[in-house]
């Protein structure tokens, strides 16, 4: 282990057997976390060339179970997104897609930090089982075309021992590490495709624009190496995605799009990435077709009746989606006004998600338990114009305090100028294996 | 602790605040060995200014307890070398300066890899102790002009912990490192001034020439920084430094130097150290005058009479210095012939000390004992002509398995040329706080 921090430490390449001993090792336990950590760190700052992004990716995918979904017929393509605000994309997006013939299977994360959890706004819902076994992904997969749930305890083991140590040791944010901690998860699965949605902006994980774009490309890479149709977009996330910001408001939004009333920004993203699907399946070889087709898809209304039998599926309440009281919603509800006139020029989605963890509707430790009623309902988003002593927002939360806390950040987090100011477009750059190209939809 | 490792990975400034909550906290335990070794590796990669690099020897230094000289009369001047094969500079450089008038307290260490200690040529003296509490150290410098023995437990106990971690991360070859470990430990004892004994070469630790500058001028401007004079020198250690490699032969080779008979390239470093030291003190201003003055006191016999009082004040037999055969001797004596005609052109010293450790001269690991009697007497050094079937060494050692393994080492370490090459000076470059400058030393 020594010889191998001493080749990375003065920039050298490490053999796929010298990547293969290190996770071995580190998994047993044989090589102590101060090694590993110091390897972590020579890594940061050397980073890792493609080869050894993909051994490192294929070897960590190998160090647990590997899910197959051989016997469950059609393509199977996975969505992942690295994370942002007001991300309620893959409730949307999963039912749409199955309803087009592909089956999505979904492995997801919970909320940490500013940034919302898929599983976490599942479990809005009375009765939503998460944990699903392997045996239970499958059949839910297969049954109803669609499938959300955790990890199970022995999938990629390696990745979750590095990761606690890459969160204390200030070495999360490498591109060649969260690639392989990302595509060693998406590629134990056994899919056919990936579609990636990488954020950019003051909510996603990667702020600057070019790192964004290395990150997806190094990822399409990996994806490719491993024989997987890998398509990334990169997309904005400088406010928040959508009006609904908070656990069971992110899920009545996604109930509301699948009946035909989606805000623009959330479809735009949904359709976007849903496109790239049916593109990464072979069921659609042109972009603006695949999203013709979605619409089509969408206004038949077969998605709703996909996600109300995939929550069913999974135990839990599917009348939610006829019935939103039946979700939890925050006992007090206060509007958050503006202070002046003119319009809104930004909505800081790092802030608000930020805003949404002071209510309660977030994680600051991995052991803080979630109030799925807490979160905020935009009425105006960048652009809008406002009057003074308007509501921007409404916040819904269950504690006074709490939501003072939350206010003073919001107020910090959005700004009002005298003139409109123009918004950036959702979707930046779509990029596969033959290389980055502009978004393929009309703005 | 999170926060300090992302400024020092992305390569700011650490301010004195935060090295101190590292040091204070890594010492305490509160702060994680893994955590430590992240930082290790982004100071290895990013460096530390002068600032940064005289805040840690500083508060490294106060992390245990200081040994004043305070009572004791005079200019109290140390001499510290980065270690290499052969150099057992120490035991007649201690006594010549302490006959000039200047007490020389020093702090040694032992053996490991293939440099030698002084701790350990110093334990070949039947009865010697090493090991004397701070008052012990006071008395014995005060009454003899020298001492020389091992840290006690609390000297410096952040370095202990820290040079552990960075054995086992590869982060020990750090400039700023090397110089926060070596200076701390330097600086806790209250001496006037440290003049530095810095190897280039293959023996060394630093093997090029410019590294070794950079270390030099690095520790003299933190020996400055706190009000020490300092002066180093930068020093060939391309091969073995005199005739005698091992713990018992360099102490006779030693006290044939103090009776004027030691090897030329042994003298000439002593001499230049020596002087340095005098004018570290104050004694004199000219380099030469200094090494003349030095050259005169030799031959009093007085520093030998010092050396003999030293070795009775540890405890030691100081008969030694007048019947070698009291030393330790190994029992086999085994000569290592010459297999051409020509001039030796090549002694790697690092093989050399690696071929001591094989016969049992040296440690692989901490743990091991050293065979004090264990080593090799060269006969011919670079430059020297030699006959095939002429003995360019012996070997003294206690098992023949060993010196097979040794002779080995042996013949990679050797060369021989048919053209007699040219030796380079062995005093490369002298540097004080006015800058780095040739050796001002006629050679």
């Amino acid at each position: 282990m020594y010889e191998i921090i001493v080749k990375k430490r003065d920039g050298y390449q490490l053999s796929t057997r010298e990547i293969q001993y290190f996770i071995d090792g580190y998994v047993s336990g044989e090589i102590p976390d101060y090694q590993a950590a110091a390897l972590l760190m020579a890594i940061y700052l050397r980073g890792l060339n493609q080869r050894e992004m993909a051994d490192l990716t294929r070897i960590m995918m190998h160090s647990g179970d590997l899910i197959s979904l051989e016997g469950i017929s059609g393509k199977k393509i996975d969505k992942h997104s690295t994370g942002g605000v007001g991300d309620k994309i893959s409730f949307i997006l999963s039912p749409l897609v199955a309803a087009c013939g592909v089956k999505v299977p979904m492995l997801s994360g919970r909320s940490l930090g500013h940034t919302g959890g898929t599983l976490d706004k599942l479990e809005s819902i009375p009765g939503m089982n998460v944990s699903l076994s392997p045996d239970m992904f499958k059949q839910v997969l297969n049954d109803v075309g669609m499938v959300i749930c955790g990890q199970t305890e022995n999938t990629v083991p390696a990745d979750r021992k590095l990761y606690a140590l890459r969160d204390s040791t200030a070495t999360i944010s490498s591109i060649p590490l969260i690639t392989a901690s990302i595509m060693s998860k998406k590629l134990a699965v056994g899919t056919d495709g990936i579609v990636l949605d990488i954020k950019t902006g003051s909510g996603a994980f990667m702020t600057q624009l070019e790192n964004s774009i290395e990150l997806c490309r190094t990822m399409v890479a990996v994806g490719e190496k491993a024989n997987r149709t890998t398509i990334g977009l990169v997309t904005n996330m400088d406010q928040p995605l959508g009006n609904a910001v908070g656990n069971s408001l992110e899920i009545i939004e996604s109930i509301e799009a699948l009946k035909g009333r989606g805000p623009d920004d959330v479809m735009e993203v949904t359709f976007g990435l849903s496109a790239g699907m049916l593109v990464a399946a072979g069921v659609e070889k042109d972009y603006q077709k695949a999203r013709i087709k979605l619409q089509k898809a969408l206004e038949s209304g077969q998605p709703l009746e996909i996600f109300k039998k995939f929550i069913a599926a999974q135990h839990g309440q599917s009348k939610v989606c006829d019935d939103y009281s039946l979700l939890p919603r925050g006992k007090h509800q206060e509007p958050f006004l503006a202070e002046k006139n003119g319009y809104i020029s930004k909505i800081n989605a790092y802030e608000v998600g930020m805003a949404v963890v002071d209510i309660g509707g977030g994680r600051k430790k991995k052991e803080d338990v979630i109030d799925h009623s807490a979160g905020f309902m935009f009425h105006k988003k960048v652009g809008d114009q406002i009057t003074r002593g308007e509501a921007i927002l409404t916040i819904y939360g269950s504690d006074s305090k709490s939501i003072a806390d939350a206010k003073k950040r919001l107020k910090k987090a959005i700004a009002i100028d005298k003139e409109k100011v123009s918004i950036p477009p959702l979707i930046l750059h779509l990029i596969d294996k033959k290389g980055i190209h502009p978004s393929p939809f009309e703005n």
